[in-house]
């Protein structure tokens, strides 16, 4: 069936009776082309039927169809032409596994954090009806979703809407893991009021057989504010907001689904459809571990098994060194925003259900609940990857810093991410978290610095933010040990002329720099930053004495970042060095492999290597000039 | 009555008969107060019976009382012993209009941001409880901040809270102006259920004077899925959620609201008080116009006309501009965050009601929609505050810039804005708007340039923001109306030796600093930056051509501010001028007068004008050497 399936609309030109096939055959396919290139898998199964109902219900690309997150649309690029572009799904130059609009005109609207269908749906109804068109738009959100804040701001402002706009609850029970809250909660009694539903359909679908009468009845029972009104309609909740709440459906029987859909698609005003589905659907180690198959590397489809392993991450040594910590001391507590193991903190929640707060997808709240915690005298620490905190800017700022509040931000994924691409690069987290007053920043070189970077946090009288990169931990210059104290930069080796600043991840690529050289008898120093707020002053006003150019490296964008803060020190004290940044243009970063990414972006060794020799001819230039005019030659 | 009340829990002493005494010369010592310091009225106005129960129910410093946004909690500081201090208020050395842990052991968190005072109570209460401490938590929050997503985040975050917190909404049917949305709509059909709970509070208290068994049936009926509950039980939306619901109660009854404080306190669970308050109660221009008595300067009080008139701000250039032009564009729309006459939109929306958007206290849901108006094919205008907008920082990254979507941002209260003081600074929008990839960042000198920025904003073909400071906009230099070009500064005066690079607000300061060397026969370059974003690196790079040092000026913190960018790209163009940085150091700035804080931070003309004779000093002993060096002295 799916070799039917090349351009947009194409699944109405199968039959109601064929769908089920169809959805059967892109389930195999999603599970096997995932298998391959790796990619968001639960999500994707959960939403085949849904998919398949939704493109026989809407005309794309005149319709909009906006997918919250983005991770669960691969059936919809699949059934808009982009079947064979998934061999090179998340590689550089393939396709991305989020929506996008340069993609196709199928996509509407470009994602990847949370929460965001409803607001851009309201805006696209909005201005189809002041310009007068026609189309429909339909935002698919899941129940994780639902928990973040700007989902709930957008409902809220759903209720004056005049006008067809349909919001569709993909209840899943989970973000990546199980959801939590008073919502989720709420929801889980509405899964089971199937009875409600039924005769609450068919008594709407009764009265509206009555053309014209019928409507308005139905119309005066919605708007109805009695009590009456609560007996027979579920979803209270939502039409206590100003929805029109239908539901529960079936998430994987595509002709209720359709049914359902094509009420939803001529109510005016706002509707929400509430859709059952299942995480992992017909992959059984999916749905048995929802959370390692949310997003996955290569994996053999018979087991479940990763293909290749990688070695321990930056998570990992973290999740040791919290609860080695947390043993000894009672007060620190751990906060993640639906992230428990994506962050390392499942081995906590275990061992210390009590101290362990899963706030659901809600990155601002994360921040002034931890507020809450340090006020009340314990230690947070708040696990969340960099572009995800990015949503707690403000809290971090006002509620945290302004106050000096002791906590600790753990930003995993900071820096180049690869596959995941644009919306997930944590490639600003030491520019927004520099800027404010009272936060400290570091970045550890390897898995060991990383603990003791902890330790030395949990200590800290005030705000510390500790960030690392995905994947496997570097393992590199373990006998480099350094204590950490504040505000001190770790000279690994000291050589002369050109002195290394490297930030974090970057120590792997300036010691490979450094050994380039080595090889040619120059000896370069290399710096471990560690802290890039606050500078290490005294150390670059040392190294300023005998070294003619500062190289700084940092995997974040240059704006703000260490690079130009070293400089911006640099010049005020007219240290006598040139300063060479190395960091992220002014750009977003597209998907592709971390190394190429890297290369891309002039942070590969080849690229600083590139720069240091430029340097060093030109530091020999200038020397023998000196000299001339030191004698007198000119 | 008054005088009895000189610390904290003085209340108490008084007996219940005479608080509303209490609460009447509170409200006129208020009046009177802020009639000659200006500040927040309204909202105080409404809680005064609110606050005198709380203090008598809960007893403080031990209780904490968490008053969300925090400028309604002038009675809670006459409670605590600060009355005398409010002759001083949001004055330099003078108490702040917010709470503020440095001033009182009482205040619990010190706030000015709305929508936080869930996050931080809940964190509290956790705390508690791990410590096994005994005080109590209550959080203040009204109905406008009820819309905001980490209120909502909060409150699904309280569902499986087994102890016990209370939540009291503050209900004045208003933020700012009137609330909009399915929440507010709500709370409406609430406020007239008032018989649904007087039936329900009797119930509850007759079972509850039943002891053990009575409880057990009010918690079973509060636990009940059924039906029955929904036609006993008002307040079905909180319930849904998790919490408890209370009343409507009248918030100007005291005896009322400490019943219910009282019953409240002895729930085990989250609860949540709805009391009805009235914004302005006891003063009649304050009730007429609660927009303008939000907040105020000083006025008088028969009358409640302004003391003293300020010319028109650069909010009412921006009405000018955008109903002009929005006169000859239809697709041009207005949004704001529950700020219609903050950010100068009334006029707009009583023009053009179709195309005018209030979204409620919710920046990231505002600045989402704005990107789903842009993708619908309309120009959206976000009119917000600067220390507002931080809360949108995510969804600017990720849903506009990211798809570099073609919308304005008209970031108001940019910069120093004086008596607000430490959260309500704009301090911090140059450096974290110029991080992300896509931005145009602008400033305008004067109001006629602002709306030159504003006509190029709007025809921009990605997103733009421009930055105006409160207050009334300077109208110096009129006669200076170069066209506004992208990317291009305005060079005002061409001098020579040292170039002022102004940037908005700042301009005005580096005209008296070009006056004062002007008067000893020194003519400094004067360049109003206008783009902050792309640099204007062409007119660097002549102006380096002959000149020997820039200065930079802005009003936003150092760290990745313009000046660090233009100092960024001399560098790495190697360009023969030095920069010197004014900008805002790395610190929270308090309240005071802006140019008192001006003065502080060093960034007054005097300040300027230190400098800038330093630098022509060196430069004139480096001359020298220069000419030692020349004519072969040494």
């Amino acid at each position: 069936m799916l070799e039917k399936i090349n351009k947009p609309n194409d699944v109405q030109k199968l039959s109601v009776e064929e769908l089920p096939e169809l959805a059967a055959e892109i389930r195999k396919f999603l599970i096997r082309s995932i298998s391959k290139t790796g990619g968001h898998l639960g999500s994707n199964l959960g939403v085949v039927e849904l998919t398949i109902a939704l493109h026989r219900v809407y005309h794309l690309p005149e319709d909009k169809i906006i997918w919250d997150v983005g991770h669960q649309a691969y059936t919809h690029k699949i059934l808009t032409g982009r079947k064979d572009d998934f061999e090179h799904l998340r590689m550089e130059g393939g396709i991305s596994g989020f929506p996008r609009r340069a993609e196709s005109a199928c996509d509407s609207f470009d994602t990847g954090h949370s929460s965001t269908s409803i607001s851009c749906g309201l805006g696209y109804v909005k201005a189809r009806d002041l310009l007068k068109k026609k189309y429909s738009v339909v935002s698919i959100i899941g129940d994780g979703a639902l928990t973040g804040g700007p989902a709930f701001e957008a409902l809220n402002n759903l209720a004056e809407l005049e006008k067809n706009y349909v919001v569709i609850l993909n209840d899943n029970q989970m973000s990546i893991n199980r959801n939590v809250g008073g919502m989720p909660r709420y929801l889980g009694t509405l899964r089971t009021s199937a009875a409600y539903t039924d005769l609450k359909m068919k008594v709407t679908n009764a009265l509206q057989q009555v053309p014209k009468v019928g409507e308005e009845m139905v119309d005066t029972l919605r708007r109805t504010k009695s009590s009456i009104k609560q007996l027979v309609i579920p979803g209270m909740l939502f039409e206590n907001m100003g929805l029109t709440y239908l539901g529960p459906v079936d998430g994987h029987n595509i002709p209720k689904l359709i049914q359902v859909l094509e009420e939803a698609k001529r109510f005016q005003g706002p509707v929400l459809v509430h859709v059952i589905t299942q995480k992992g659907r017909g992959y059984a180690p999916a749905i048995r571990q929802p959370a390692k198959f949310h997003g996955t590397g290569p994996f053999v489809i018979k087991t479940g098994q990763p293909k290749k392993m990688t070695g321990p991450s930056y998570g990992h040594a973290f999740s040791e060194v919290l609860c080695e910590e947390a043993g000894k001391n009672k007060k620190i507590t751990a906060v993640t925003a639906a992230m428990k193991e994506g962050t390392g903190l499942a081995k906590f929640a275990e061992l210390y259900p009590d101290r362990f707060f899963d706030v659901g997808i809600a990155e601002g709240h994360a921040v002034t609940f931890a507020s809450g915690l340090a006020l009340g005298g314990l230690i947070p620490v708040f696990a969340v990857y960099s572009s995800f905190l990015q949503r707690g800017f403000d809290q971090l700022m006002h509620d945290i810093c302004m106050q000096n509040l002791p906590s600790v931000f753990m930003v995993d994924r900071a820096g180049l991410v690869g596959a995941d691409g644009r919306s997930h690069q944590g490639c600003f987290d030491l520019s927004y978290l520099s800027m404010m007053p009272n936060m400290t920043v570091m970045a550890p070189k390897n898995d060991l610095e990383l603990k003791e970077m902890f330790r030395f946090a949990v200590r800290n009288s005030g705000p510390t933010a500790i960030r690392y990169p995905r994947g496997a931990a570097w393992t590199g210059l373990q006998e480099h040990r350094a204590p950490v104290e504040r505000g001190r930069s770790e000279l690994l080796f000291r050589g002369s002329r050109i002195a290394l600043l490297a930030v974090g991840s970057m120590v792997e690529t300036a010691l490979q720099v450094r050994e380039h050289f080595l090889k040619q008898g120059v000896e370069l120093t290399l710096v471990n930053v560690r802290f890039v707020k606050p500078l290490d002053r005294e150390l670059l006003r040392e190294l300023a004495e005998d070294h003619s150019c500062f190289v700084t490296m940092e995997e974040n964008v240059r704006i703000g970042g260490f690079g130009q803060q070293t400089a911006d020190f640099v010049r005020e004290e007219e240290l006598p060095v040139s300063v060479s940044v190395f960091a992220i243009p002014d750009q977003f970063v597209g998907h592709g492999s971390v190394d190429r990414q890297r290369q891309l972006l002039g942070l590969d060794a080849g690229s600083v290597i590139r720069a240091a020799e430029r340097l060093l001819k030109k530091e020999r230039s200038y020397d023998s000039v000196r000299l001339q005019e030191t004698t007198g030659e000119s």
